[in-house]
């Protein structure tokens, strides 16, 4: 038989390593921390580089930042490269660990433009992260043609039984504006209904 | 700000290329594909090169192989790369697509020797993979300490109102015995209990 692939590489867009350098505000609020991960999904629509989500990691309380990352679903061709993925990916390498958690010594936040779909919600606990911003529901994702996938009903308590804490609707209105934006300049709704 | 990552790589662990250009059996029965899951499973605790899972994609009907897996959690610190999410990024690759159903046209088989947890769970729809087979069930992966993660009740039905077909229990006498063995054999049980 023959291995077609061994290895794979996937790269934030060029863009954001100069809009990350010329970002000043401090990320000591929910809101300032929300900011960027709405931030990240404008930028992503606008340079055309994926769908319109955005997330971060920030080390809890000293609020570094320690990981980004936006939907790369089809610049990228991998289904799996949603934002959340990607800053989890990208905050394990600079902590050099697959535990954000480090066994409970570390804590870290992940904001995300978007509630997470049912694949994120899943990578979540196995990430480390402690606790979980949220800007615009799954709703507003489904309703410009997102399919947010099977997730348990509470799926804010599964979380927290966990111990993972949630915050939702942290500047939801300006999220919607970036999905509604996408959907009205004709940004591919990928893999919707896909299989059926 | 400091943008910290750009970049993330993954690499299937060097023993594979070798055991894939060694095996000769026809995956042409689930079972026959089952077992290569298997012992991806097996010779990954065997290398001591991740946990005890493994996976590969196959296209139906001509039963290429398209792209395999392994969990690479501790080898390459990310705690994404379970073997379905290795699998699926390797298949993308190789079909140059994020999806493996390429909006219909394609049909692509996703052997796992344990039932996925809730992350790859959620993945599966956004792959286009459309027929899964599981070897051993979650619970076999929780009787040793693992975590599956919050699942809805109905999982099957779930992927099966989104016309992705599951198959339960092929081998999974075969893959629990390999599970086992990576308990006995001190394996780590890797974010079990994370948040707690």
């Amino acid at each position: 038989m023959l291995l077609r692939q061994n290895r794979v590489t996937f790269e934030l867009p060029t863009w954001i390593e100069p809009f990350i350098a010329r970002w000043s505000d401090k990320f000591d609020s929910p809101e300032t921390r929300m900011r960027l991960a709405i931030e990240l999904a404008n930028q992503n629509v606008e340079h055309k580089t994926g769908g319109p989500f955005g997330a971060a990691i920030f080390e809890t309380g000293s609020w570094r930042l320690v990981g980004v990352g936006v939907n790369l679903v089809e610049t990228s061709n991998c289904s799996i490269l949603h934002a959340e993925m990607v800053a989890i990916a990208m905050a394990q390498r600079t902590v050099g660990s697959y535990d954000l958690a480090a066994g409970g010594r570390l804590h870290h936040e992940l904001a995300t433009s978007t509630e997470p779909c049912a694949m994120c919600l899943g990578a979540i606990p196995w990430s480390g992260v402690r606790r979980v911003l949220c800007g615009a529901r799954g709703q507003d994702a489904c309703e410009i043609g997102f399919d947010e996938g099977a997730k348990p009903a509470d799926w804010v308590g599964e979380l927290n039984r966990r111990g993972i804490e949630v915050a939702r609707d942290i500047l939801r209105d300006e999220t919607r504006a970036v999905l509604r934006r996408y959907a009205e300049s004709g940004g591919t709704i990928y893999n919707a209904g896909a299989g059926a």
